[in-house]
């Protein structure tokens, strides 16, 4: 056979003017001769090179002239942010090859057991950009379905957490603590970090914005102050305080997490080893040495039973055995929201009134954060068991958790009080008796309907929790809203969910 | 709770040049009030609504104000055509409701068996676009995973094949042959349809293109004629010939199928449950009453074993058995593609040579076809039992076939002849001996990198086939493309993956 050179086909960049969203999108003219010659449409996948600079991008196919040039290639605005050349450049394209990694995940469709090689190919490749949404989801619905063991859990991990970059803060010990999830109002966070910081432990703490609950803790900290840092503030303010309460997407931690995540959270998959890979990745990746893991039991929570949570503290204890991160495991009441208010600036109040040791502070918010802070505490050698407790509650009363507090908050930058929004609704008892039960999913879902997180003043306050007694006409809570638009949605939901309580 | 009227969100329609393929897009732009407003930044699909029509889109975010106002909401090129109303109308939009139908699915991804009103329901959301493409992928990797039984496959046929339009032909019989695929060269359906439509049996005949295969039966008819026909031209040429020989796409039977299909190609799934269903609802959807169905079984065809192949049969039996469709089962050779040809252009030729008695005409080609053909006759009260092979035959080798091809082929509008592309270049075999084994897998994608179906004189040209004794430095085949470019995969595909010939 004759040798032929290879033919490249060189294009010049311009950058689109259309954000969609995660997915990285290309854009060429119909009447590009390229397009024709290369058969490019019957593809769905472009690969664009530059300079050693590789991207793959969904095709879309422009009719209209004045948007793009026969001889141009167009890239939507986060594919040429991630490209990183300028307009103008000269580029090449070419049809991908065929990601060699989908191949373990046709195995694992059929029920086959993955190797470390697999889940770090699967996991690079997926870096790279080259799993289409629907290829993520195929390895997703894959792993959900058959499973993963405790040994592919611990691969996965490895492979999430050698997905981007890991933080090093030179030092023996940095704690961290998160929740699984699924309890509104539960933003203990923002109090056991000034409490352990103001103690001396190092506690960068990074957290997620809300996506389909009402808030997250990157939300409600982002009523008082900045949360977006630069990775270069954030080790500063840690460096000084001891302690940061940052959002954690701009540090590019386990990069992998993020994008199975925007494919995962739409598909409501409940899927055990993801979540565990997902959790311990990211503390890896963030440096963490000692987790304290809060597993709330409640017939509406995650987990709604005491042998599902055990089985899961297991999990989360042979990944952490296995991957040098100290894991504890707590498991903890999640039959109803924690503290009143649901939503970013409900949710501050509450936090502000336990740090001021206001008497109007909700009691459980208080105590709960208590004992978490507890037994962080007891991770310090200095710290004999069973006296985290009242050291966290010393610190707290003493003021010295707030005043570490509003160090963060200034280091980070404090921001202007936000308001409840304006409009609200009570919702109320329609008998007299005790409250019996509270729907944590309800109450989350119609927090978030109400426009919480966007809209950080709506959200939901509650007025009586469990095994409190109500009389007819009693509000039980209080729905807030920025905009009118929202009553419809709320009030269908109403209409077709019920309120969430169960009266006695 | 005060009553609170519907706040409904008008914005003017506009057509977007901008062909996104399958997936249906909707354009706002950043600075418009009701983005921000309602929180969309959040959601990725939007619902739109004009005086009954409904359509569900992906949402863009447009930063250029010369392609979109504030004021207006723009529709890609698929999603304007399926929304059918016209530049400037006003539409309202809103947060799409949650899918319902999404339940099951994630049900099935728990391992469970779904009802007839499950699957009815999926396909019902599918057909209306509420599945986003990493939905379909949930579904279409939950069943091949767990599997279906044969109840659920037959659920499944029912749902797709209520899914569209049902065509009826109001006679007793119409007859259908379909192949499983997977041999390359096998075009026995432009020999078959002729034969038995001079006998007088109806076979209205609609076939798929090719994706990922070198040649479809349409793309390989579409050498010869139009393909692409309405469905009141189709009906009148059936009427007339008692046959077709058309592309499936005009007459929208089970458009489920084509939504699915487009996801399960690219992920590469092997789901026989799925499989099933497709052939079958498309089938039922035709109007088929007697189906003769072809799976070729050897080491590089779809089914490797005749233990599959028989499992398969009884699938497709009981599935017949219970929607009204007598099928009829025939398990042929696949170690080695059918004719000399690959690629429209060259399979169209093959055919042809059949059809004259050309001496040099492919012989597995037509006796394969007079095999299928007979059984297809057979399916007739008038042919006695083994009498169908003689008769397709007699109806062959006297013309009356060829006759019949080119009343359909001018019926549906006869085509200017197609050459062969002119760059060629000869595999040759590198020892001398028998050739044992040939990889219809390998020689299929070659002749797809080749250009084949896009490129229709695109292709590969066998010279020796199973046992044939070769010396060396014969010409195995002959590669034919029409683009240099194609010359560069070509020679990386032979290098890393031989040339599909064994020799011994």
């Amino acid at each position: 056979m004759t040798h032929i050179t290879t033919n490249e086909h060189c294009l010049t960049l311009k950058r689109i003017g259309i954000d969609t969203h995660r997915e990285h999108v290309a854009y060429l003219r119909r009447s590009c001769p390229l397009y024709h010659a290369e058969g490019f449409r019957a593809l769905s996948k472009l690969e664009i090179r530059q300079d050693g600079h590789t991207i793959l991008a969904t095709l879309n196919i422009v009719e209209d002239e004045s948007l793009l040039g026969d001889a141009e290639l167009g890239l939507s605005v986060s594919a040429f942010e991630h490209f990183q050349m300028p307009e103008g450049a000269p580029v090449t394209v070419r049809q991908p090859q065929p990601v060699i990694s989908m191949q373990a995940v046709r195995a694992k469709i059929t029920g086959e057991r993955l190797s470390q090689a697999d889940y770090s190919a699967i996991c690079q490749d997926i870096v790279q950009g080259r799993y289409a949404k629907e290829e993520l989801a195929a390895f997703l619905v894959s792993s959900a379905q058959s499973g993963m063991d405790r040994e592919e859990i611990l691969f996965l991990t490895r492979a999430m957490t050698d997905s981007g970059q890991r933080l090093n803060w030179q030092e023996s010990m940095v704690v961290d603590k998160h929740c699984i999830g699924g309890i509104p109002g539960n933003r203990t966070t923002m109090i056991v970090t000034p409490i352990v910081a103001a103690y001396g432990l190092l506690m960068p703490k990074t957290s997620s914005r809300a996506i389909t609950s009402p808030a997250g803790t990157a939300d409600t900290m982002e009523v008082l102050s900045e949360v977006t840092l630069s990775v270069d503030k954030l080790k500063d303010i840690v460096h000084r305080e001891r302690a940061c309460l940052a959002w954690g997407g701009t540090a590019k931690l386990a990069p992998v997490d993020d994008i199975l995540i925007s494919v995962e959270r739409p598909l409501n998959l409940d899927s055990q080893g993801q979540m565990i890979a997902s959790i311990l990745s990211k503390k890896l990746a963030a440096g963490a040495t000692h987790l304290l893991l809060d597993i709330p039991v409640g017939p509406h929570a995650k987990v709604t039973s005491m042998r599902d949570a055990m089985q899961l503290r297991k999990l989360f204890e042979y990944v952490g055995l296995h991957t040098g991160l100290q894991v504890e495991v707590v498991i903890t009441d999640g039959r109803q929201p924690i503290g009143r208010g649901i939503g970013p600036v409900l949710e501050a109040r509450d936090v502000m009134q336990v740090l001021n040791n206001d008497p109007n502070a909700p009691a459980d918010l208080r105590e709960k954060s208590l004992q978490l802070a507890g037994m962080l505490l007891e991770f310090h050698a200095d710290v004999r068991g069973g006296q985290g407790y009242l050291l966290a509650r010393d610190i707290l009363t003493s003021g010295r958790a707030l005043d570490k507090m509003n160090r963060i908050i200034d280091a980070q930058g404090r921001k202007q009080p936000t308001q409840v929004s304006p409009l609200s609704v009570s919702v109320k008892s329609m008998h007299a008796g005790q409250v019996s039960a509270i729907d944590n999913l309800i109450l989350a879902q119609l927090a978030h309907i109400a426009g919480a997180p966007l809209d950080p003043g709506a959200g939901i306050d509650l007025h009586h929790k469990l095994d409190a007694r109500v009389r007819k006409g009693d509000v039980l809570y209080t729905i807030h809203t920025g905009f009118q638009a929202n009553w419809q949605f709320v009030q269908q939901f109403l209409h077709e969910h019920g309120n969430g309580y169960h009266i006695q």
